[in-house]
C-alpha cells in the first residue's frame, strides 16, 4: 500500500537493525486517516471470507483493527494484556514473549466473545516474530472459531514471523513488508 | 446521546453500585458503527472550537478517541501506561490512581506530539472520579498546549470527577450521564 510505504519513508525512524519506530503515526501518535485507508485495504481483501469478528491485542492494534472492522461492518476484540494472577476461568488466556520487555506477558479475552461459529481476522500494527499473532492463534483455537487470516499493516519479514504463518497454512496480508533495515536503511519488498 | 444510552441499557452489566461494564461494545469488544456515531457527535460538539490534537489514554480510550479525530481531521494520541522505571526525559508523565488496581500508574506522552501551539480536546470511553482525566490535564498543562475541553461517552456523575473539572472552568461533554447504579438499575441524567 504505497501511502503506508511512503508515511513509512517520511516519518518512520530506523533505531537499529531490527527496530523502526513509527510513533509519529501507527504507535504512540494516531493519524486517523491514514488509519481509514488502511482499514478499507483490509476490508477490501478480506470481504468474501466472511468474517464475523476481528480480534488484536491492546494497544497499538486497535486502531487499525477498529477501521478494519468498521470498514467490513463487524465488531472488533482486543484481547487485554494482564498479570497472570488476575486470570478468571471466564477468559481464554495464552503466554507470550514481549519484544520491548523481557518478561513474558498473559493475553486474554473473555470466553463470550468469541464462539465456534465465528470466523476471525487477526489484524495487527506490526508483525515481526510472530510471537503475539501466535498468542491470537492459541486463543482462537480454544475457542474452536475458524481462522480467516492475518492482517497486518507492516511486517518485518526478515523477522520471519509472516514466513512460518505461511507455513501453517494461514493467509497473511501486508500492506508494508520491511526486508530490511540494515545501516539505517529501509527495504521494502 | 440515543445509541449510546440505548447500547447500555441492552448490553451494559451493574456489577456493583459503582461499577457498570460495558464489556460487550466498549471496553474489550468494540462495535464500529456506534464508535463512528460517537465519533460523530463529539466531532459535531467541537467542530468550532480550532481542535489540532486529540489526547487519551490506552487502551479503551483509544477507540472512541480514533473516531472522534477521524470525524475532525485531526490526529489522535494516547498516552502510555508505563512502569516508572522506564521514563525517559523526552516524555511529559503524570501519576494517576488506577481505580482497577489498587497501585498508582505513570502516564507518558512523548514530548514532540504537544506543543503550545497544540488546542487539544481530552476524548475518553469513561468518566468516573477524574483521575485519569487529571493525570492529562497535568501533561498538557507542562507541555503548554491549550485545553478546549472534555468529552466522555459515559460518565458516572455521582463519583463527581465531571463536577470537579466543571468547577475549574472546563468544558465537559458527556454522550451518556449515569446519575446512579444502586440496586442493579441504571439512571440517566
Amino acid at each position: 500500500m504505497e501511502a503506508l510505504k511512503q508515511k513509512i519513508i517520511d516519518e518512520g525512524v530506523v533505531v537499529s537493525d531490527t527496530i523502526l519506530k513509527v510513533d509519529s503515526f501507527l504507535n504512540h501518535q494516531i493519524d486517523p486517516m491514514l488509519m481509514q485507508e488502511i482499514g478499507l485495504e483490509f476490508a477490501r481483501r478480506f470481504k468474501n471470507n466472511g468474517v464475523t469478528k476481528i480480534i488484536t491485542i491492546e494497544a497499538s492494534g486497535i486502531a487499525v483493527a477498529l477501521m478494519t472492522g468498521f470498514n467490513l461492518g463487524v465488531p472488533v476484540v482486543f484481547a487485554k494484556k494482564k498479570e497472570a494472577n488476575t486470570m478468571a476461568k471466564q477468559f481464554y488466556t495464552s503466554e507470550i514473549k514481549s519484544h520491548t520487555r523481557e518478561n513474558q506477558v498473559t493475553i486474554a479475552v473473555a470466553k463470550e466473545y468469541l464462539s465456534a461459529d465465528d470466523r476471525i481476522l487477526i489484524i495487527d500494527d506490526f508483525l515481526a516474530t510472530g510471537e503475539a499473532t501466535k498468542g491470537l492463534l492459541n486463543i482462537i483455537n480454544q475457542s474452536e472459531a475458524k481462522l480467516v487470516g492475518v492482517g497486518t499493516a507492516v511486517e518485518k519479514s526478515f523477522q520471519s514471523g509472516g514466513q512460518r504463518l505461511e507455513e501453517q497454512g494461514i493467509r497473511v496480508e501486508v500492506l508494508a513488508k520491511i526486508l530490511s533495515l540494515e545501516n539505517g536503511k529501509i527495504v521494502f519488498g
